[in-house]
Protein backbone atom coordinates (compact mmCIF):
# COMPACT_ATOMS: atom_id res chain seq x y z
CA UNK A 1 0.00 0.00 0.00
CA UNK A 2 1.34 3.68 -0.95
CA UNK A 3 0.32 6.03 1.96
CA UNK A 4 0.77 9.50 0.78
CA UNK A 5 1.16 11.80 4.16
CA UNK A 6 0.60 15.54 4.85
CA UNK A 7 3.06 16.50 7.21
CA UNK A 8 1.76 20.07 8.06
CA UNK A 9 3.98 23.08 7.90
CA UNK A 10 7.19 22.05 9.68
CA UNK A 11 7.11 20.47 13.59
CA UNK A 12 6.06 17.64 15.13
CA UNK A 13 3.28 20.15 16.89
CA UNK A 14 1.18 20.94 13.75
CA UNK A 15 1.52 17.11 12.46
CA UNK A 16 -1.20 14.95 12.88
CA UNK A 17 -1.11 11.33 14.94
CA UNK A 18 -3.01 9.82 11.85
CA UNK A 19 0.68 11.26 9.68
CA UNK A 20 3.07 10.13 12.42
CA UNK A 21 1.50 6.70 12.51
CA UNK A 22 1.47 6.47 8.77
CA UNK A 23 5.21 7.14 8.77
CA UNK A 24 5.81 4.62 11.42
CA UNK A 25 4.12 2.48 9.77
CA UNK A 26 5.97 2.46 6.84
CA UNK A 27 8.79 0.02 5.70
CA UNK A 28 9.78 2.51 3.21
CA UNK A 29 10.08 6.41 3.46
CA UNK A 30 9.66 8.26 0.10
CA UNK A 31 10.15 12.35 0.71
CA UNK A 32 12.47 15.45 -0.23
CA UNK A 33 15.55 15.38 1.66
CA UNK A 34 15.07 18.51 3.49
CA UNK A 35 12.23 17.73 5.12
CA UNK A 36 13.57 14.12 6.74
CA UNK A 37 14.98 16.22 9.40
CA UNK A 38 11.67 17.09 10.56
CA UNK A 39 10.89 13.41 11.65
CA UNK A 40 14.29 11.49 11.96
CA UNK A 41 13.63 9.95 15.23
CA UNK A 42 10.89 7.71 13.97
CA UNK A 43 12.59 6.81 10.73
CA UNK A 44 15.71 5.18 11.89
CA UNK A 45 16.47 2.00 10.89
CA UNK A 46 13.71 2.43 7.68
CA UNK A 47 14.80 2.41 3.88
CA UNK A 48 14.80 5.64 2.71
CA UNK A 49 14.46 7.31 -1.09
CA UNK A 50 14.83 10.84 -0.98
CA UNK A 51 15.63 13.20 -4.13
CA UNK A 52 16.18 16.96 -4.57
CA UNK A 53 13.89 19.66 -4.90
CA UNK A 54 13.04 19.33 -8.19
CA UNK A 55 12.64 15.60 -8.26
CA UNK A 56 8.68 15.23 -7.42
CA UNK A 57 7.52 13.07 -10.49
CA UNK A 58 10.70 10.75 -9.96
CA UNK A 59 10.36 10.74 -6.28
CA UNK A 60 5.97 9.48 -7.04
CA UNK A 61 7.15 6.99 -9.73
CA UNK A 62 9.75 5.69 -6.92
CA UNK A 63 7.03 4.83 -4.69
CA UNK A 64 4.64 4.01 -6.39
CA UNK A 65 7.13 1.01 -7.92
CA UNK A 66 8.22 -0.12 -4.40
CA UNK A 67 4.06 -0.26 -3.47
CA UNK A 68 3.48 -2.30 -6.08
CA UNK A 69 6.21 -4.75 -5.36
CA UNK A 70 4.55 -5.32 -2.05
CA UNK A 71 5.95 -3.26 0.64
CA UNK A 72 4.18 -0.40 2.65
CA UNK A 73 5.17 2.98 1.65
CA UNK A 74 5.11 6.64 3.21
CA UNK A 75 5.50 9.26 0.18
CA UNK A 76 5.43 12.43 2.54
CA UNK A 77 4.56 16.15 1.10
CA UNK A 78 4.87 18.96 3.46
CA UNK A 79 1.87 20.72 4.00
CA UNK A 80 -1.31 18.93 2.79
CA UNK A 81 -0.22 16.07 0.63
CA UNK A 82 -3.04 16.69 -1.73
CA UNK A 83 -2.83 21.17 -1.71
CA UNK A 84 -0.11 21.83 -5.10
CA UNK A 85 1.44 18.69 -3.62
CA UNK A 86 2.68 14.76 -4.10
CA UNK A 87 -0.95 12.96 -3.72
CA UNK A 88 -2.54 13.58 -7.03
CA UNK A 89 1.02 13.16 -9.02
CA UNK A 90 0.27 9.71 -7.45
CA UNK A 91 -2.95 9.47 -9.33
CA UNK A 92 -2.02 10.85 -12.44
CA UNK A 93 0.88 8.56 -12.58
CA UNK A 94 -1.40 4.71 -11.95
CA UNK A 95 -3.93 6.42 -14.76
CA UNK A 96 -1.34 7.02 -17.13
CA UNK A 97 0.19 3.90 -17.08
CA UNK A 98 -3.66 1.96 -15.75
CA UNK A 99 -1.75 0.15 -12.58
CA UNK A 100 -3.86 -1.03 -9.80
CA UNK A 101 -2.35 0.67 -6.30
CA UNK A 102 -4.38 0.82 -2.85
CA UNK A 103 -3.48 4.86 -2.10
CA UNK A 104 -4.33 6.29 1.48
CA UNK A 105 -3.93 10.05 1.46
CA UNK A 106 -3.22 11.24 4.76
CA UNK A 107 -4.78 15.06 5.20
CA UNK A 108 -2.11 18.00 6.60
CA UNK A 109 -2.30 21.58 7.61
CA UNK A 110 -1.74 23.76 4.64
CA UNK A 111 0.17 27.09 4.38
CA UNK A 112 -2.64 28.95 4.26
CA UNK A 113 -4.69 27.09 7.21
CA UNK A 114 -1.48 27.62 9.47
CA UNK A 115 -1.09 31.14 8.23
CA UNK A 116 -4.32 32.54 8.73
CA UNK A 117 -4.05 31.26 12.51
CA UNK A 118 -0.72 33.61 12.68
CA UNK A 119 -2.75 36.52 11.50
CA UNK A 120 -5.68 36.14 13.53
CA UNK A 121 -8.51 34.94 11.43
CA UNK A 122 -8.30 36.05 7.80
CA UNK A 123 -10.39 33.17 6.51
CA UNK A 124 -13.94 33.38 8.46
CA UNK A 125 -15.41 34.18 4.68
CA UNK A 126 -15.36 32.43 1.60
CA UNK A 127 -12.06 32.32 -0.24
CA UNK A 128 -9.84 30.79 -2.59
CA UNK A 129 -6.13 29.74 -3.05
CA UNK A 130 -4.50 30.67 -6.23
CA UNK A 131 -0.99 29.40 -7.24
CA UNK A 132 1.46 31.99 -8.86
CA UNK A 133 4.13 29.63 -10.17
CA UNK A 134 3.38 28.97 -13.88
CA UNK A 135 5.46 26.40 -14.33
CA UNK A 136 2.39 24.20 -14.87
CA UNK A 137 -0.19 26.43 -14.92
CA UNK A 138 -0.34 29.02 -18.53
CA UNK A 139 -0.10 32.73 -16.82
CA UNK A 140 -3.13 33.85 -18.52
CA UNK A 141 -5.25 30.90 -16.79
CA UNK A 142 -3.69 32.46 -13.56
CA UNK A 143 -4.62 35.57 -14.44
CA UNK A 144 -8.24 34.62 -15.44
CA UNK A 145 -8.32 33.40 -11.73
CA UNK A 146 -7.22 36.55 -10.16
CA UNK A 147 -10.20 38.52 -11.62
CA UNK A 148 -12.64 35.88 -11.15
CA UNK A 149 -11.78 36.05 -7.22
CA UNK A 150 -11.16 39.41 -6.94
CA UNK A 151 -14.40 40.21 -8.82
CA UNK A 152 -16.18 37.95 -6.31
CA UNK A 153 -14.53 39.53 -3.35
CA UNK A 154 -13.46 36.30 -2.32
CA UNK A 155 -10.13 36.38 0.53
CA UNK A 156 -7.76 35.24 -1.56
CA UNK A 157 -4.61 32.53 -0.74
CA UNK A 158 -1.82 32.93 -2.82
CA UNK A 159 0.55 30.46 -2.90
CA UNK A 160 4.33 30.59 -4.80
CA UNK A 161 3.86 33.99 -5.09
CA UNK A 162 6.82 35.18 -5.53
CA UNK A 163 10.37 33.49 -6.47
CA UNK A 164 13.79 34.49 -8.10
CA UNK A 165 12.79 33.20 -11.69
CA UNK A 166 9.32 34.70 -11.28
CA UNK A 167 9.81 38.36 -9.68
CA UNK A 168 7.29 40.15 -10.87
CA UNK A 169 4.13 37.89 -10.43
CA UNK A 170 3.46 39.06 -6.69
CA UNK A 171 3.02 42.86 -8.07
CA UNK A 172 0.91 41.50 -11.35
CA UNK A 173 -1.26 39.60 -9.38
CA UNK A 174 -1.93 42.70 -6.48
CA UNK A 175 -2.19 44.89 -9.88
CA UNK A 176 -4.93 42.78 -10.60
CA UNK A 177 -6.77 42.34 -7.29
CA UNK A 178 -6.72 46.24 -6.68
CA UNK A 179 -8.42 46.57 -9.98
CA UNK A 180 -11.37 45.21 -7.94
CA UNK A 181 -10.72 46.09 -4.51
CA UNK A 182 -8.80 49.13 -4.28
CA UNK A 183 -5.20 49.15 -2.38
CA UNK A 184 -6.02 49.61 1.09
CA UNK A 185 -6.90 46.04 1.17
CA UNK A 186 -5.53 44.43 4.10
CA UNK A 187 -2.30 41.75 3.22
CA UNK A 188 -1.30 39.27 5.80
CA UNK A 189 2.31 37.90 4.75
CA UNK A 190 3.59 34.38 6.76
CA UNK A 191 7.22 33.39 6.56
CA UNK A 192 8.76 30.42 7.38
CA UNK A 193 5.55 28.83 9.49
CA UNK A 194 6.56 26.50 11.88
CA UNK A 195 10.56 27.21 11.16
CA UNK A 196 13.22 29.01 12.05
CA UNK A 197 12.53 32.82 11.32
CA UNK A 198 8.83 32.60 11.59
CA UNK A 199 7.05 35.54 10.89
CA UNK A 200 3.57 37.26 10.39
CA UNK A 201 3.51 40.71 8.95
CA UNK A 202 0.27 42.44 8.38
CA UNK A 203 0.12 45.16 5.77
CA UNK A 204 -1.83 46.23 2.30
CA UNK A 205 -1.55 45.87 -0.86
CA UNK A 206 -0.51 49.77 -1.49
CA UNK A 207 2.17 49.39 1.49
CA UNK A 208 3.37 46.11 0.74
CA UNK A 209 7.16 45.78 0.30
CA UNK A 210 7.62 42.66 -1.74
CA UNK A 211 11.39 41.82 -1.49
CA UNK A 212 9.72 40.28 1.97
CA UNK A 213 8.15 37.58 -0.20
CA UNK A 214 10.11 34.74 -1.74
CA UNK A 215 8.69 31.04 -1.87
CA UNK A 216 8.60 30.31 1.84
CA UNK A 217 5.51 32.92 1.85
CA UNK A 218 2.07 32.60 1.82
CA UNK A 219 0.15 35.69 0.86
CA UNK A 220 -3.57 36.16 2.24
CA UNK A 221 -5.35 38.75 0.87
CA UNK A 222 -8.34 40.15 2.86
CA UNK A 223 -11.75 41.08 1.42
CA UNK A 224 -13.33 44.31 1.48
CA UNK A 225 -14.63 43.88 4.98
CA UNK A 226 -11.20 42.42 6.26
CA UNK A 227 -10.38 44.45 9.25
CA UNK A 228 -7.32 44.94 11.42
CA UNK A 229 -7.35 45.24 15.17
CA UNK A 230 -4.19 45.54 17.26
CA UNK A 231 -1.70 42.91 15.97
CA UNK A 232 -4.47 40.34 14.27
CA UNK A 233 -6.23 40.26 11.23
CA UNK A 234 -9.91 39.42 10.90
CA UNK A 235 -12.57 38.82 8.44
CA UNK A 236 -15.97 39.72 9.64
CA UNK A 237 -18.36 36.36 8.95
CA UNK A 238 -21.41 38.58 9.33
CA UNK A 239 -22.29 38.39 12.40
CA UNK A 240 -25.20 40.76 14.36
CA UNK A 241 -23.25 41.96 17.31
CA UNK B 1 -4.84 34.26 27.51
CA UNK B 2 -7.23 32.75 25.33
CA UNK B 3 -6.36 30.32 22.96
CA UNK B 4 -9.35 29.22 19.86
CA UNK B 5 -8.38 25.85 19.23
CA UNK B 6 -9.06 23.76 15.94
CA UNK B 7 -9.91 20.15 16.44
CA UNK B 8 -9.93 18.71 13.41
CA UNK B 9 -12.65 16.89 11.21
CA UNK B 10 -13.66 14.57 14.92
CA UNK B 11 -11.19 12.14 15.99
CA UNK B 12 -7.75 12.42 18.32
CA UNK B 13 -6.49 10.91 15.07
CA UNK B 14 -6.83 14.19 13.27
CA UNK B 15 -5.85 16.76 15.86
CA UNK B 16 -2.46 18.12 15.88
CA UNK B 17 -0.32 17.95 19.02
CA UNK B 18 -1.08 21.79 19.34
CA UNK B 19 -4.58 21.33 19.52
CA UNK B 20 -4.24 18.70 22.33
CA UNK B 21 -1.52 20.53 23.98
CA UNK B 22 -3.72 23.75 24.20
CA UNK B 23 -6.77 21.61 25.47
CA UNK B 24 -4.66 20.48 28.44
CA UNK B 25 -3.23 23.66 29.30
CA UNK B 26 -6.00 25.59 30.01
CA UNK B 27 -7.84 25.79 33.02
CA UNK B 28 -11.24 26.61 31.29
CA UNK B 29 -12.75 24.96 28.58
CA UNK B 30 -15.12 26.48 26.07
CA UNK B 31 -16.89 24.34 23.04
CA UNK B 32 -20.52 22.86 21.82
CA UNK B 33 -21.29 20.91 24.00
CA UNK B 34 -21.52 18.01 21.33
CA UNK B 35 -17.73 18.12 20.58
CA UNK B 36 -16.62 17.48 24.72
CA UNK B 37 -17.11 13.58 24.24
CA UNK B 38 -14.01 14.24 21.76
CA UNK B 39 -11.29 15.13 24.00
CA UNK B 40 -13.37 13.57 27.14
CA UNK B 41 -10.12 12.00 28.55
CA UNK B 42 -8.21 15.06 29.21
CA UNK B 43 -10.13 17.75 30.12
CA UNK B 44 -11.30 16.12 33.33
CA UNK B 45 -11.57 18.13 36.42
CA UNK B 46 -11.58 21.58 34.45
CA UNK B 47 -14.04 23.90 34.56
CA UNK B 48 -16.01 23.12 31.32
CA UNK B 49 -18.18 26.18 29.61
CA UNK B 50 -20.56 24.53 26.80
CA UNK B 51 -23.61 25.50 24.54
CA UNK B 52 -26.16 24.25 21.96
CA UNK B 53 -25.70 25.09 18.88
CA UNK B 54 -26.99 28.17 18.09
CA UNK B 55 -24.65 29.75 21.11
CA UNK B 56 -21.76 30.72 19.24
CA UNK B 57 -21.57 34.38 20.22
CA UNK B 58 -22.70 33.57 23.71
CA UNK B 59 -19.60 31.19 24.07
CA UNK B 60 -17.44 33.61 22.55
CA UNK B 61 -18.19 36.27 24.65
CA UNK B 62 -17.96 34.03 27.79
CA UNK B 63 -14.77 32.79 26.78
CA UNK B 64 -13.22 36.38 26.38
CA UNK B 65 -14.72 37.25 29.49
CA UNK B 66 -13.01 34.29 31.69
CA UNK B 67 -9.99 34.83 29.59
CA UNK B 68 -10.43 39.07 30.53
CA UNK B 69 -10.44 37.55 33.99
CA UNK B 70 -7.07 36.59 33.93
CA UNK B 71 -7.83 32.42 33.24
CA UNK B 72 -6.33 30.43 30.71
CA UNK B 73 -8.90 29.95 28.40
CA UNK B 74 -9.38 27.12 25.62
CA UNK B 75 -12.13 27.95 22.84
CA UNK B 76 -12.75 24.96 21.11
CA UNK B 77 -13.96 24.44 17.32
CA UNK B 78 -14.41 21.41 14.84
CA UNK B 79 -11.96 21.73 12.04
CA UNK B 80 -10.37 25.08 11.68
CA UNK B 81 -11.28 27.58 14.78
CA UNK B 82 -10.47 30.08 11.65
CA UNK B 83 -12.78 28.88 8.66
CA UNK B 84 -16.80 29.50 9.11
CA UNK B 85 -15.99 28.71 13.17
CA UNK B 86 -15.26 30.84 16.00
CA UNK B 87 -11.77 32.69 15.89
CA UNK B 88 -13.10 35.42 13.67
CA UNK B 89 -16.10 36.01 16.08
CA UNK B 90 -13.57 36.45 19.36
CA UNK B 91 -11.73 39.13 17.08
CA UNK B 92 -15.19 40.92 16.28
CA UNK B 93 -16.15 41.05 19.75
CA UNK B 94 -12.50 42.31 20.93
CA UNK B 95 -12.95 44.79 18.29
CA UNK B 96 -16.83 45.86 19.11
CA UNK B 97 -16.21 46.06 22.69
CA UNK B 98 -12.26 47.69 22.13
CA UNK B 99 -10.82 45.05 24.39
CA UNK B 100 -7.67 44.12 24.79
CA UNK B 101 -6.77 40.33 25.60
CA UNK B 102 -3.98 38.11 24.25
CA UNK B 103 -5.49 35.59 21.55
CA UNK B 104 -3.73 32.49 19.98
CA UNK B 105 -5.35 30.45 17.11
CA UNK B 106 -4.14 26.91 16.41
CA UNK B 107 -4.97 25.61 13.62
CA UNK B 108 -6.73 22.32 12.50
CA UNK B 109 -7.66 20.27 9.42
CA UNK B 110 -10.56 21.74 7.60
CA UNK B 111 -13.54 19.53 6.00
CA UNK B 112 -12.09 20.26 2.39
CA UNK B 113 -8.77 18.79 3.40
CA UNK B 114 -9.90 16.04 5.26
CA UNK B 115 -12.38 15.33 2.75
CA UNK B 116 -10.28 15.34 -0.48
CA UNK B 117 -8.28 13.03 1.43
CA UNK B 118 -11.28 10.68 1.37
CA UNK B 119 -12.16 11.56 -2.23
CA UNK B 120 -8.35 11.05 -3.40
CA UNK B 121 -6.60 14.26 -4.77
CA UNK B 122 -9.24 16.95 -5.77
CA UNK B 123 -7.74 20.29 -4.98
CA UNK B 124 -4.44 19.85 -6.78
CA UNK B 125 -4.76 22.86 -8.88
CA UNK B 126 -6.70 26.13 -7.80
CA UNK B 127 -9.70 26.00 -5.65
CA UNK B 128 -11.78 27.78 -3.32
CA UNK B 129 -14.91 27.91 -0.48
CA UNK B 130 -18.00 29.06 -0.16
CA UNK B 131 -20.99 28.13 2.26
CA UNK B 132 -24.22 27.87 0.88
CA UNK B 133 -25.65 29.24 4.39
CA UNK B 134 -27.24 32.46 3.68
CA UNK B 135 -27.65 33.10 7.42
CA UNK B 136 -25.08 35.39 7.49
CA UNK B 137 -24.26 36.10 3.93
CA UNK B 138 -26.72 37.42 1.32
CA UNK B 139 -27.45 35.11 -0.95
CA UNK B 140 -26.98 37.64 -3.80
CA UNK B 141 -23.44 37.40 -2.91
CA UNK B 142 -23.35 33.87 -2.73
CA UNK B 143 -24.91 33.62 -6.49
CA UNK B 144 -22.49 36.10 -7.49
CA UNK B 145 -19.02 33.58 -5.74
CA UNK B 146 -20.51 31.31 -7.56
CA UNK B 147 -20.74 32.41 -10.95
CA UNK B 148 -17.23 34.12 -10.54
CA UNK B 149 -15.75 30.86 -9.11
CA UNK B 150 -17.54 28.67 -11.92
CA UNK B 151 -16.17 31.64 -14.56
CA UNK B 152 -12.47 30.83 -13.35
CA UNK B 153 -13.17 27.33 -13.20
CA UNK B 154 -11.60 27.09 -9.88
CA UNK B 155 -12.39 23.41 -8.13
CA UNK B 156 -15.63 24.52 -5.02
CA UNK B 157 -15.73 23.19 -2.11
CA UNK B 158 -19.30 23.57 -0.73
CA UNK B 159 -19.91 24.27 3.25
CA UNK B 160 -22.98 24.24 4.51
CA UNK B 161 -24.93 22.56 1.11
CA UNK B 162 -28.01 21.93 2.19
CA UNK B 163 -29.93 21.82 5.51
CA UNK B 164 -33.58 21.52 6.34
CA UNK B 165 -34.27 24.97 6.62
CA UNK B 166 -32.46 25.51 3.30
CA UNK B 167 -33.55 22.25 0.66
CA UNK B 168 -32.53 24.20 -2.83
CA UNK B 169 -29.06 25.94 -1.87
CA UNK B 170 -27.63 23.29 -3.20
CA UNK B 171 -29.60 22.55 -6.39
CA UNK B 172 -29.17 26.36 -7.40
CA UNK B 173 -25.85 26.55 -6.81
CA UNK B 174 -25.06 23.29 -8.88
CA UNK B 175 -27.06 24.69 -11.66
CA UNK B 176 -25.10 27.91 -11.87
CA UNK B 177 -21.94 25.92 -12.07
CA UNK B 178 -23.22 23.89 -14.64
CA UNK B 179 -23.77 26.96 -17.03
CA UNK B 180 -20.28 27.19 -16.69
CA UNK B 181 -18.80 23.51 -16.33
CA UNK B 182 -21.61 21.61 -17.84
CA UNK B 183 -23.28 18.73 -15.88
CA UNK B 184 -20.41 15.88 -16.17
CA UNK B 185 -18.07 17.86 -13.97
CA UNK B 186 -16.77 15.22 -11.40
CA UNK B 187 -18.50 16.20 -7.64
CA UNK B 188 -17.45 14.27 -4.27
CA UNK B 189 -19.37 14.13 -1.51
CA UNK B 190 -18.02 13.14 2.05
CA UNK B 191 -20.49 12.81 5.11
CA UNK B 192 -19.33 12.48 8.51
CA UNK B 193 -15.47 12.84 8.32
CA UNK B 194 -13.74 10.69 10.80
CA UNK B 195 -16.76 9.96 12.55
CA UNK B 196 -19.32 6.52 12.39
CA UNK B 197 -20.93 6.74 8.91
CA UNK B 198 -18.17 8.47 7.46
CA UNK B 199 -18.65 8.39 3.66
CA UNK B 200 -17.29 9.35 0.80
CA UNK B 201 -19.47 9.40 -3.14
CA UNK B 202 -18.11 10.55 -6.37
CA UNK B 203 -20.51 11.67 -8.78
CA UNK B 204 -21.16 14.57 -11.17
CA UNK B 205 -23.29 17.31 -11.15
CA UNK B 206 -25.84 15.55 -13.16
CA UNK B 207 -26.29 12.16 -11.74
CA UNK B 208 -25.71 13.62 -7.99
CA UNK B 209 -28.89 12.44 -5.38
CA UNK B 210 -29.14 15.46 -3.55
CA UNK B 211 -30.77 13.62 -0.51
CA UNK B 212 -27.11 12.49 -0.02
CA UNK B 213 -26.46 16.15 0.91
CA UNK B 214 -26.99 17.63 4.51
CA UNK B 215 -25.54 19.89 7.11
CA UNK B 216 -22.80 17.34 7.81
CA UNK B 217 -21.43 17.02 4.22
CA UNK B 218 -18.66 18.64 2.20
CA UNK B 219 -18.96 18.55 -1.33
CA UNK B 220 -16.16 19.07 -3.46
CA UNK B 221 -17.28 20.44 -7.59
CA UNK B 222 -13.97 19.31 -9.72
CA UNK B 223 -12.31 21.28 -12.37
CA UNK B 224 -13.04 20.82 -16.14
CA UNK B 225 -9.82 18.38 -15.93
CA UNK B 226 -10.90 16.78 -12.39
CA UNK B 227 -11.42 13.20 -13.43
CA UNK B 228 -11.85 9.44 -12.13
CA UNK B 229 -9.75 6.44 -11.80
CA UNK B 230 -10.59 3.62 -9.87
CA UNK B 231 -12.36 4.97 -6.33
CA UNK B 232 -10.28 8.12 -6.84
CA UNK B 233 -11.03 11.55 -7.66
CA UNK B 234 -7.89 13.70 -8.53
CA UNK B 235 -7.64 16.69 -10.58
CA UNK B 236 -4.21 17.14 -12.87
CA UNK B 237 -1.62 19.59 -11.86
CA UNK B 238 0.02 19.95 -14.84
CA UNK B 239 2.73 17.56 -14.85
CA UNK B 240 4.21 16.68 -18.50
CA UNK B 241 4.53 12.83 -17.80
Amino acid sequence: MLTVVGMGPGSFNNMTPAAHQAIENAEVIVAYQYYLQFFEEIIEGKEVISTGMTGEIERCRQAVNVALQGKEVALVSSGDSGIYAMAGLVFEILAAETLELEVKVIPGITASIAGAALLGAPLMNDFCHISLSDLMTPWEMIEKRLHAAAQGDFVICLYNPRSKGRPKHLAKALDIIREYKGGDIVVGIVKDIDREGEQAIITSIDTLDEELVDMTTTVIVGNKYTKVYGDYMYTPRGYDL
